[in-house]
Formats: C-alpha cells, structure tokens, sequence
C-alpha cells in the first residue's frame, strides 16, 4: 500500500471519527498507566505499515482519548477543530515551513499578518494593530510581559484573583512578582483596589476562566495610562464573541490595550494551536525578542515574526486560521457563536427554574456556574457521577471557597438536544448523589 | 461537495505536491509584500469552498513558498515532513487532544512518555530520564534554563561564542546574564577557559548551528559538577545521528546532563514541531513550573506534562513522533541518516579536491562549511547567484569574520544526483561571479 492510500484512509478514518465521536465516551475511561502498558516498551527494529499505526490508534489509543469533538463535552472551553481546519494542518504539516526569517516562509509570514488583519475586522478591533500567531494564551502573555518589562522597567505583574493561572506561570519564569487584586461580587478586577506601584503591566481579563467575568477595562485603562505601565488584555476565549456586534460590551476599553490575545483554538473552530496576539506596540516586542545572528541575516527588507516572541522555528499556523475563516465566512462564526449563547441561556434558565439548583455566578457568554444547593461534596460527587457516565463531560471551580460545576459550550457539533441530555443527566444523577 | 470528499482532494494535493517539489523553485522567488498584495483585505461574509482554498493555495500561496521538503533544499539545517508524520498530524488535528493535564488527554501524555522513552533507546540515552516535547528547542532550552536557575539560584548562563541564538533570546527572558566562552580552532567551547562563578547552567552545543563542532562535554561537565552548575545539552541538530551506533562518540560526556535537546522535526523526519527534550533532574522542572489552580485539580494520580514547561495547552505532538518512529523503525532511521553523511563527505571530498575552493571548517555529521578561496564579497555574491536559480538554497555563516557557505543535507528526498547538481552549479556560478 503507498503512503496515498495511507492518506485516503486517514482521511476517511478523520471523517467516520467526526460522524461517530457523539456515539463515545467523552472522558476517557481509562485508569492512569492503561495506556502505556498497551504499548510495547521498545521502538520497532524494521518498518512497520501506516495500516498498523492506524490500527492501534483505535485499538489502543482511543480508549483512552478525552473528546474534545465531542458534542457534549462541556467542560474547561470547549473547542472545535473544524473540518477546513483539520484539512489546513495535513497541509501545513506537508509544506513544512519553518518560517523563522521571512525568506524561509514569505508566504507564511504574509498570510499570518493578513489573517490577523482580517480577525482584527471581524472582532471590530482597532485598525493598524501589529498581529502573529503564537502556539497558546500562555506564551502571548509570556510575549506581552517581556515587552512590559522591557518597555517601563517596572518589576510586578498586577491581575486579579481571577487571572488565569499562566499569568502567574509567566511572572515566575519572568522573575517578575505577581501582585493580585481583590475582585467584586460579579469576580471583577476592583479598579479602584489597583496599586500600580513598580508595576511592569497589568493583566485585564475578559472572560475569566472560572466564570467568564470581564473586567472593566476603561478604569484598569485610565490607571494605567496614568502609570505608564503597559495594559495587556487576555480574552484568550471571550475576544470571538466580538465576532457578533450585539457582544461587543465586553470590549470597551480594550482599544486602549497595549496587547491583547484571543485564541481561535478556543471558540473560532481553529484545531489547537492557535493564539492570535495583536499589540499597538509592536517595537516594545522587537526590542524583548529581536536578535539576529549572522546565519540568519539577509538583505532582505521583511519583517520576521520571530522577532515577536519567544521561539525561532514557527510553523504554518496561519493556513488554517485563514481556511476557518474563509470557510465560515462572518456569517458562519457569527450563526454558531449565536447558537452557542443562545444554548448557554437556555440551560441558564432551566437552572434558575429548578428546585434546589442555582447559579455559582451570573452566566458570561457561552459559560454557565451553577451548583446543587448542597454541600460541596454533593456537588463533587455530583460532578464526578455525571463524569463517570461518559456521556457528557463537565468540569468545576471553586467560588468563594464553595464547590461550582462549570458547563462551557462551545462545540460546533453542539445541538439543543445535547444541552437538554446534560441537565437530564444532572437532575437523574443529583437525585442520586 | 462535502468536506470528506474536500479531504480526498487534500490528500491528493498533498501527494501530488511531494512528487513535484523537486521541480519547483526551492527559493521562493517573490519579493516582500508581494504575497499579502494578492490576497483579499478583508474576509469574507459568506461562507466559501474549501476547493476555493486549495485553488488559493496553488495560485496565490505557492510562489510564494520556500520549499523545505524540496530535495535540493540544503540550508539551515534540512529537514524532512516525511509521510507517516504528516498524516498522523491530520489525525492529531482531529482529535484536537488539548493535554494540559492527564485527564484531558490521557493517551496523548502516556504516549508522550512512550515515545519519548523509544527515542531515548534508539540514541543510546541512559534509561529512565523523563522525557516530554516541547513546540522547538528554544522553548526547551528556556525550559532547562528556568529549571537550572530554580535549583541553583545562579544569575549567569555559560555557553560558547557559538551557541545558537535561541541560549540568548532564553536568558535575556529570563533576566539571566549570558557569558559566552571562547572556542578553539575547531569551533568548539575552551572547558579551560569556563569562568562559572555565579553561573545557572552552562549550554553545551552537539553539533552548532555554524558548523556543527561538538563541545567537549567530559570536560565541561566535570567543571559543572564541581560547580554544582546545570549542564544543559543543545543537540537538537546532531542528536538525531545517535541513531547510528558509529556515530555516537560525539555522545560522550551527555550521559552526565542535567537536560538535553534534540530536534526531531531536524533531522528525524518529523514534522515541525517536535522538540525532544529529557532531564535527569524532573523535579526541578516541575518546582519551576508547576502550579494547579482549582479548575484543574482532579483526584487522579498521574502526571501532567504541563507542569515540566511554560505552556499549559498542549497538542498531540507524539502521534507523528511514534508513527513516524514506527513506520521507518531503527534501520530505516538509520539508512537515512548514514547516506545524508555519506552525501556530506562526497560533496567534502569534491571541495577538497577542487582548485579554488576550501573548506571553511571541518566537516560536520552531515553539514559541509566551505568557501571560495576569494574574498568575502565573490562568496556571497557566489550565494545570491546560487540561490536566484531557484535549483538550489544554500545558507552562510562567518567563521572568524570571514564569509562561509553552508550545505546542509537531512531531507528525506536528496540523492547523490541532487548533491552533484548543487556542486555543478556552484562551479559554473563561481566561474561568473
């Protein structure tokens, strides 16, 4: 068999994957080790075929695969990566750019600014940003805090209680100290609880990872301006809600940004990884990132994205990112993420109608916190009862020290038939716990 | 048409692009801007075809693309997208696996560990190392460096003058001073010249980006061990070489490393991005890295490989390492690599041979420094010819301030006809310039 027949029937294995991944049980049911002792403990002397390799990827792999495809795993962000997407990977992995100069990859490093331009349009974000790609969230705010640092000198990071936990992650690898302010009832930044004392950048979320709070903004803007110290914005999953104009509240200020990340891995349908990064400083990252050695000097008069970051070796993210994009058209990111909001509001409303269930806090977006009205371990028991059916996939948090489950919808093959099945679950299972 | 079918067509493409390649222009021959002046400034409304995509691909993107997978692409260091490891990205792409902890991936970081282990055997590595992948070797270079500051509380990284940028760029992030060491009239780091005081780590190079020297590691880790100093090794180029049991002497000393890099996605016929990196020391990468908020705690008892780097997101890199491991086995792995070095001292020998010609250092694994023996300004006018052809891409490097040209073999494609035809028209462009 030729390695193009390997290649129609991977096709075909991806297709049957996505018509059949509802049908399997979304958290894996493995035990830790169950995979590694499938596998043989040495590599293969002689080749074997590409048949093989798919074999035991059903065999032995997809046991213990969580779904992320699948139409009700609700937990964490959920993601799509969709079908034009998942196409674009087969080809960027057959291109193999590398694109760490321009004349490596002109085609890469082109398409990856004008794709960023064209998300900037559909997010409605001011025109003229600086945008690439990086891999996750975690390495833009890694990228914004050394142009922070680099910029303004200052030595602390500020973010709320509620900032995602990479922006701690990056302060230590930065050797930068966090400094975290207290939130409100709504788990908003206080803005009037900041200091800015020796502060390199403050990190303002839009979207937070427990419960899609967004912070304001235009006051964490104004202290910042007052301060020079620089504003980075992380709307690593919520920024693609400002594909719809009429979600576009949670915006306000973000003009005013010095950087800001959304990540099209999260809710625009791009396969993991994709993190857009724009900044209206563009000559602060250079200053943290550039640094040319004589191998890679060249005449040319291009702009290389590496200077922008922290890796050197860039692959082609942006092919799928435009194929997203062109296959969905504004109208198709806009209809789902409608859908998906709609949905959220839905079982939000089921919650609040229900006997002893309630909110953890107020929905934001496609996320909805709700509890038991019971103790926490009821509702831990709760959760992993509900985990342990494999037909759904939920994830938690803690609030005010109490015990939230999250539900997070965000799956393009996520119908209203799946969102009814969940609270199903819950309700059967609640009665059990 | 349906995406299953757009997916028959992408494999077709694929294939059919791996058949021409050779007869493209491996350069890319378009100025700067010329890319972005061809695509759309906006996206669009409506939804388009993916056959709309694939046509752009060919007509707009195509001309404008280097061709790394081009069998006459000698600069850098070559590489090879060979087939198991494309397809097993677009299985990879589908499954969208996000492994940031066990559970959301269990098969996916048990393969990791497999996969990682199976290389470590085929290299000749000691055994029981823990291994995980980063995105490129500057990522696991910040890696081992995060870790060596963490575990000595040194300021200074220790490498030599010709240690790849990626050391530079990872202590300027990490607010580390960098000391670079002089080399010897081989190229490689002086051990009786290290000045460790006050010294994090030291970087020691298998294989340099210029010229591929070894450093000599015995030496280097005895003054680290004396220091109590980290002891990094970047081999991310040669590393693959190990591969063969001959060429392992350039491995001595590396048994004793606290962290090693090597490249897969170099010179192992995977696709970027696939950087192997191991340590000995696995607790100091998780007491710099580690950190789990609540949404993440579980009760499992398994490890997550987010807490051995900077990113938490994490795709299914091993899927393309373990098919690309099992569908050319160890004699495949190592035919290939033992004909790129034999290529090397063929075209080595032909400089030597030749009037008007030298080498610019000694011949490394499969990487051949050379030069006109005419001034600098004939050599790189000597490169710009070669490379405008559009038959060939070289790269450069100075040695001792003088211009070098690089011939680079590692892509899977290359035959003894493609290295006589790069020395052709190095002749007959030399006879011009």
């Amino acid at each position: 068999m030729s390695f193009r027949e390997d290649g129609h029937a991977a096709v075909d294995w991806v297709f049957d994957y996505l018509e059949r991944v509802g049908e399997l049980p979304v958290l894996a049911q493995v035990e830790p080790g169950d995979v590694r002792r499938s596998l043989p403990e040495s590599p293969p002397e002689r080749a074997e075929s590409f048949a093989d390799v798919l074999r035991d990827l059903d065999d032995l792999l997809l046991p213990g695969i969580t779904h992320w495809q699948h139409p009700r795993f609700f937990a964490y962000f959920a993601t799509t990566a969709s079908e034009p997407g998942i196409l674009a990977e087969l080809l960027a992995a057959a291109l193999n750019a590398v694109a760490f100069i321009w004349r490596t990859s002109p085609a890469s490093t082109e398409l990856e600014a004008v794709t960023l331009d064209w998300l900037a349009q559909l997010l409605g974000l001011p025109s003229g940003w600086h945008g690439h790609i990086e891999d996750t969230a975690s390495t833009s705010t890694i990228a914004a805090l050394a142009a922070a640092r680099e910029t303004t000198g200052g030595r602390v990071v500020v973010c709320s209680e509620q900032a995602h936990s990479s922006v701690d992650k990056a302060a230590r690898l930065l050797g930068l100290e966090l400094r975290k302010t207290p939130v409100d009832d709504a788990l908003r930044l206080q803005p009037e609880a900041l200091d800015l004392s020796d502060a390199a950048a403050v990190v303002a979320t839009v979207g937070t990872t427990s419960t899609a709070a967004v912070d304001p903004v235009p006051a964490i803007a104004d202290a910042c301006e007052a301060a020079g110290v620089w504003l980075h914005v992380d709307a690593a999953y919520a920024g693609s809600a400002w594909v719809c104009p009429e979600l576009r509240d949670s915006q306000a200020g973000v003009e005013r940004a010095d950087s800001l990340v959304v990540n099209p891995h999260k809710w625009l349908f791009v396969p993991m990884d994709c993190s857009a990064f724009w900044s209206r400083r563009p000559e602060a990252l250079r200053q943290a990132f550039s640094l040319v050695p004589e191998y890679l000097r060249t005449s040319d008069e291009a702009e290389s994205l590496s200077d922008y970051g922290p890796a050197l070796g860039r692959r082609f993210r942006s092919l799928k990112l435009w194929a997203v994009l062109r296959c969905f058209g504004r109208e198709g990111l806009q209809a789902r993420i409608r859908e998906h909001v709609r949905l959220a509001e839905l079982f939000e409303g089921w919650v609040c109608d229900a006997d002893g269930w309630e909110l953890g806090a107020p929905r934001g977006f496609s996320l909805v916190c709700f509890r038991r009205d019971a103790p926490d371990e009821a509702n831990e028991a709760l959760l992993e009862r509900v985990n342990r059916t494999g037909e759904v996939f939920l994830s938690h948090t803690k609030l005010e020290g109490r015990y939230v489950l999250r539900l997070a919808i965000g799956n393009a093959r996520t119908t209203e038939a799946d969102v009814r099945r969940v609270w199903e679950i819950l309700q059967r299972e609640a009665r059990e716990v």
